[in-house]
């Protein structure tokens, strides 16, 4: 989490205060896909690559995993990109007051609230957003279960990160300019809360109509809805469904990267029909 | 297919939207490359990554496939085409009302069909077209081919989207700028539809000279001299030609994911000449 | 050889003819970068991916390929050259009439022979220019020989097509300005013939006070002199030298990609220090 | 070493002689990335891929890598930089004589001493720099330790140098703007007395307020402290420390690349608690 949000907003504090002369949207885009990329390397030995309550939400419903460690989760992703904000802010101090003529503004020709959290394009409405949100993370999800899902890709463990990056490359090249992808209640609100904290005060909130409350809501609702899509879509098609595998292969199925959701693991093969009935 | 449309369309739309500050005909070329690479992920499972009736009509022709089942693909193509472009619709509402001021145009300064669908350069001759989609599409279907051939490449399953999703970035750079590389029937003629009915209005069939059916027709002819030309050059140059085989191993050879077009199965192991003539 | 200019003159003519509005520099990195690596994924399995008269030369001095074999493998690169070029004419015939406003000139504001072969750019005097190709064919050689030594990086066979493309990517950003990065004679001299015939005129080897021999001459040397330094600097590490091993496993190092040079065949293991004694 | 400077500094050369027609920053972050990853694949065979005197003196405090080689190492890893900046300055010659109207300056719009080493931004304060430096090397050192680690990422040997560069390019995209990510004294300071020696003169060292100290101590507290901070969050996580391993094994985790400093090697498991007692 902490990766992600340094490399991204550090590639959007780098082009802003350069005014895109070091850097340019897709270094942004690939700021915050390596970010995830090198996030999941890191935390991965550790937390199982959770960096996205949308997506340990969505694996809560789906019963994939506890409800119990889902605050604890969600409180480490909000720390992780806070910390990284201020981190961002600490190295981009003099950059950030250079451009900004001393002032911390979230609007206006020289804002610079925008490198930590989103805002939405002027002319998008409230509605429009939370659409856009609700299709970025549901399309997420949709990839990303994807590749982790054994039956479908056979993709060795350790490129997973690579190809998730990838994933979230593609999305900041086709999704990104409506406001900003956001697709991550953490990623959005911890380093809103930095900014609030910060000396940029309560503008964060009240910029674009009372935005802040879009890319906590509709990525969850995104995450949801394209969980739901690849069960239907996908899973039918595969013979025998989870819910028929013995309780301890369910467990087995909670895999460590949080990106390898039905990965089922040596030992717990899929029974036949036959031993299944027996 | 709905993935290639969905992210490639939407970085038309990101681009097109905001004046080329949030990406380039570069990120246009990612977005295509990367929603090949993702469609093929998300579908191989399913469908076997059948994304392009051109290719799908050419392993018909060689006999790989059941024609039969072709109706069924295409179906599915163009469907799967046509809710991408919907979608990339919606969540691009305001941007396109905000962008061409409440009107959608085909052609003119912020005409928005070239979102959905391909049309020429200005100095583009309907035969010009042909003859570039012709080239760009037997291109796409040599490079594809020879990255399935086992006998080439012994390349891993898994990189396979991702090489082929660089075959179409190559394209997308190199070829991209007389008709913008449609290369692709569903690709092109799903979104076209959309459009027509969505308020583009029958403009998207007449601007540029009736354009329309060129990527329709000229990829399928494309594909079917790419592979005619792989056929011709490289197996050629492999001892022992496909036709050779037993026919339980020539069924074989129709791979999971539609571009192993010539991936020969264990225990289908290409026989010896002595064993052949026994 | 045909796809490494085919898409990477692709990429120029694109560039080119849109005056950068569809790609700008680093798509042409990009399109000669993945022309060679589809370039030896299509041909390893005919040719051995023989893409470049220099580095076939280099092996044939090292002893590692026959002379016999070089002038049919120096005839094919400049045909395929020659011919991707012929196909790049024609599938931007309609493009280069309209930007040259039907002239096809060498030299001037709407030059486009700079769309086939390589011209130094004005400050570059001669010695400049051969002293450039000798530097950057020689990096080239000194990465592509590391990259297909096993003692170095035990690669797997399917990613270096990959990353030989990537070598080629950082020559042309970081090698690219002084004249166009050729590094290759075939690539240069097969569409500068091309060009000659095609109406462009004598122009072609006039420009650039008569720089055409220079992409020639200048590659050869630096893949020499490349392979000179690899062999003083790498190999004297490597306990056992090369010419030390029985000449059947002498033969097995010629490797089928040209560029896993030092690739030793199984069965052709290095002989311990004893073993090579008796 | 020499790579990682050849490649580097020659996209810098290229970006600045052209006026950026022939590459922008983006191109720069990429050649930095693709010279490390070459630089790696280059010396793993010769030197272990010591690129980098802060790495190396980190594994030294670390006690993985012996006192006595470290002044050998950083020696070379000089001598590496400055040839690499020697030979940019030959291949570019002409175009840094036609650019800057054949005076070499430090300052002042034609500059051409930024080709070579790193000198910071108007805005940014000593104090600023010096956070600069320490907060990307310790990103640095956290990826890669990471990527090394082989609990975290079980991944190929082969894949490390390109993710290594990945590292490199996502913090040239993220942390670029203040002074040019040096993040390694020797890539800075060897080019520095190069261009000292070779006409730029001590404003080399005088310019950005005596700056040139900055990229070469900020790095190794930084490197110092990414190690730290990874040894104090990441290892706990842990069950059995480094620090519990038979000393023959210790010896065994200081890794061929530099890169996989964790990676245990084959016969030298890791113990169970009762055997560590035993």
């Amino acid at each position: 989490m902490f990766f992600l949000n340094l490399f991204g907003c550090g590639s959007v504090a780098q082009v802003t205060t350069t005014e895109e002369k070091k850097g340019q949207y897709l270094s942004i885009n690939l700021g915050f896909a390596l970010g995830v990329t090198f996030g999941i390397f890191v935390s991965r030995g550790v937390s199982g690559a959770h960096l996205n309550p949308a997506v340990s939400l969505s694996l809560c419903v789906l019963g994939r995993h506890p409800w119990m460690k889902l605050p604890f989760y969600i409180f480490f992703q909000l720390l992780g990109a806070f910390l990284a904000a201020a981190t961002v802010a600490l190295q981009y101090h003099d950059a950030i007051r250079a451009y900004g003529g001393g002032q911390l503004t979230v609007t206006g020709p020289t804002a610079t609230a925008g490198i930590f959290s989103t805002y939405p394009s002027d002319y998008l409405s409230v509605w429009g957003g939370v659409v856009d949100q609700v299709i970025g993370t549901a399309a997420l999800l949709l990839c990303v279960l994807a590749l982790g899902d054994q039956r479908n890709t056979s993709l060795p463990d350790s490129f997973q990160p690579v190809l998730v990056g990838a994933v979230v490359l593609v999305i900041g090249i086709s999704m990104g300019s409506n406001s900003g992808y956001a697709l991550n209640p953490a990623r959005d609100f911890g380093p809103r809360l930095f900014t609030y904290i910060a000396g940029w005060g309560d503008d964060v909130f009240r910029a674009g109509d009372g935005w802040w409350w879009v890319p906590i809501v509709a990525p969850c609702v995104g995450a949801l809805l394209g969980t739901l899509i690849y069960q239907l879509m996908i899973e039918v098609h595969h013979p025998i469904h989870q819910s028929e595998l013995p309780s301890s292969c369910q467990e087995a199925t909670e895999s460590k990267t949080g990106v390898e959701l039905e990965g089922v693991e040596p030992g717990c093969e899929k029974p036949t029909k036959n031993s299944n009935l027996a």
